[in-house]
């Protein structure tokens, strides 16, 4: 295999991508909160090679949330329970840097990458949603804030992880001596949002440190991405778009002394597969058919801040927002705006392809393959995060119909390459810092 | 069976209670960040009908620190991956209400709890030691403010878990209609500590909520116990001082308008048990000799702020130490303090007693269970929490030995009554507070 084989993720996210898509019938109405199927879907990925798991999340609902993410399961917790119901896949969930405390997240990352054996990732986000904030007993920061916070709590969660040497602890029975002070490093990080004197009380994990996701978009989320991140989930609006965000990504890892390479980017993506062109087409259709217009508006408005779209006319041009969505969601909501007065199209319009969006990838398992290979040849992304609209029934044919066909043009393997998610991905294991030091000290030497 | 059964946790402490208890030969010496030891004591007491296995914490560390604890698992990530490897015993950990967001740790247990069937607990600590504040990058609340943090926290999140009345999703695929928007329930609520809106995106459990323990044994700690508490863990110095604690807890329920029976109350004991009383000695003195005198000193110190005791002649009587240790563990330092008095002991014994304290059930199995009956039907406590000071041998010879006296003495089943932990401690189910309130409406009329 010469080619640059392809990897992939996949979202647990209950029933689906799609708004409705619990009343589906390919699937259980209750998978957000079904143990069960958690587990199934995930050693389903893992059997067909799927690098990693990745659990979404959100710290605020309301009656117009997305119904079946009224009630789900928490990210750390359900990924800690796979942990013991898998072997290789990855376990990557989000965890908002703006409403927790670095020395706790430390701690539970750190923890799930043990009870893992070294599959963690975390998807680090800054949280959009200004709601949150009325269940944190605080005021929501705003954009830029955030992400000088989220770059503050990078450095000390990271510095933690280094806490111990990889052969700090020594357990030595005949001699009493249990670790080696000389290789264990207090933090005593005291910067402009957090003090964290540490040591964490947990060691280094088989791959040295969890995986870091992130997952803006903005100039912001790029700067935060090309200084830290490992992997980058972003959006997948055509192979053109996507590889633009892609070098941008890895220009910015490279600014921060990095290389292309250290960077993976997974765009997320909702693969509709059948034998047939038209049953593809058929399944696309039954999915748009889950959702009244009434619920479209209901979705297009969580990204705009929960604003009502109901006031108008469904068939005039989209409305002028002015603001309204620019500390959310912005990246979304400025796409959203820019592809309305593009296609000069109604509020009906963006209503129902913002709910429904027709996937990029749809079509035969032959097709979708080649179109898959097609992204990765022409440098749009290292890999793909599958997040199917209907997750029992979009697995299943994805499994069926799209592996098979990567595997003959040589282009997959459902080996797992190593035991780590960063063997996954293709990534080294992280080092310490304290271990780099002495390195470069021996080189300059 | 007409005597009150025995009921068990027990505490998965990694090697064990005993600060040296890694080097003990009778189990792996890197047991508290050992996934496989974990599941094998955990799948061992629940065969032996163990009710609950109880997961400490602490928030900081530093060298003097107990080693084993040095490096361990975080509490509810190795309680998730639990909750995969077992089926019945219940699941409870520590944490802190000082150091923590109730939304967050609210969200967290009630994912444990869907996770794991009904079969969550949290142990409510306000955490003692200052240390952690330097974790934190905030200021240490000193004891009285911690408590009324920990009331309104608790009231938070129980408030938080009845978000969703039991019947409150429907999930009607033909209908479209997820929920009953009535029986949703957004908390609001706005305290000295807190604003929290809600409402929370998880549903109630099996057991309703997840129990409460409480382990706090100072005036404070009682009250709160007696308003929340569903089980209390506590000390075991004597028959009659459990006793006299365990009628002041119920009392303080009482006076919150509760049932004595709706608070459990179980001692922490350090049972070592064999064949005959001679071989228990011995392996008691296999376990005072993992410690040296110096190891025993920075022991005591822990309790006392990290005081330095080695400035003391070894056997002039206990010094004086004035306030020192009575804002972090004060009734531990304070009985240490009154036994040193009372004995007239010296510092030596002092410190050899705190670290390797000879245990209150030690014996052959009989002997044992018949001390066990003998608390119980003095009704000194309602049940023990099983912490052995070197847990692999430790839960291997009580299994062995003692419940099969308490078996033949029809005191004890390995048979657990129900399926969540509130059955198996002989709790009704939690019922929400707006299903509650609803009732005594209907009476009232």
């Amino acid at each position: 295999m010469t080619a640059k084989p392809i990897s992939f993720g996949i979202m647990l996210h209950g029933a689906g991508g799609h708004m409705n898509s619990w009343k589906h019938p390919g699937g259980p109405a209750d998978a957000s909160v079904n143990l069960d199927f958690y587990i199934s879907q995930a050693r389903k990925a893992e059997q067909a090679g799927v690098a990693f798991a990745f659990v979404a999340d959100g710290l605020y609902i309301n009656e117009k949330s997305i119904p079946h993410f009224l009630n789900r399961f928490e990210p750390l917790t359900i990924l800690s329970a796979l942990a013991v119901a898998t072997d290789k896949i990855g376990l990557a969930g989000t965890i908002s840097t703006s409403y927790s405390d670095p020395f706790t997240v430390a701690r539970q990352l750190a923890s799930l990458d043990l009870i893992s054996g070294g599959r963690a990732g975390w998807n680090v986000v800054t949280t959009p949603l200004e709601g949150s904030a009325l269940n944190y007993s605080r005021d929501h920061p705003d954009h830029a804030l955030r992400y000088e916070i989220a770059d503050e709590y990078l450095q000390v969660t990271q510095g933690l992880w280094d806490s111990w040497d990889d052969d700090a602890v020594i357990r030595d029975r005949e001699t009493g001596q249990f670790f080696d002070p000389a290789k264990l490093h207090a933090l005593n990080h005291k910067g402009r949002f957090f003090e964290v004197a540490g040591p964490l009380n947990s060691p280094r994990s088989k791959q040295g440190q969890p995986v870091i996701f992130q997952a803006g978009s903005s100039d912001a989320g790029i700067g935060l991405a090309g200084k830290y991140a490992d992997a980058v989930f972003t959006h997948s609006p055509s192979l053109e778009e996507t590889r633009a965000f892609t070098n941008r990504v890895k220009d910015a890892a490279v600014a921060h002394c990095r290389r292309r390479d250290d960077v993976k980017i997974f765009p997320g993506i909702s693969p509709i597969v059948a034998e047939t062109r038209e049953e593809a087409e058929a399944k696309y259709d039954r999915i748009r058919n889950l959702l009244s217009i009434e619920e479209a508006l209901a979705y297009l408005g969580r990204y705009f801040d929960h604003h009502d779209f109901s006031q108008y006319d469904l068939d005039a041009p989209f409305p002028d927002l002015g603001e309204i969505g620019r500390n959310s969601f912005r990246s979304t909501t400025d796409r959203i705006k820019a592809d309305a007065a593009a296609g000069n199209l109604s509020l009906r319009e963006v209503a129902l392809a913002a709910a429904t969006p027709r996937p990029n990838f749809i079509g035969t398992g032959a097709e979708v393959a080649e179109r898959l290979i097609e992204w990765i040849d022409a440098g749009a992304s290292d890999g793909f995060i599958l997040g199917f609209a209907v997750s029992a029934e979009g697995l299943e044919d994805f499994i069926r119909l799209v592996i098979p066909e990567l595997e003959a043009r040589g282009r997959y393997s459902r080996d797992l390459p190593g035991e780590t998610l960063r063997d996954h991905l293709g990534l080294p294991r992280k080092e310490s810092r304290y271990a780099q030091a002495a390195g470069i000290v021996a080189k300059a030497g």
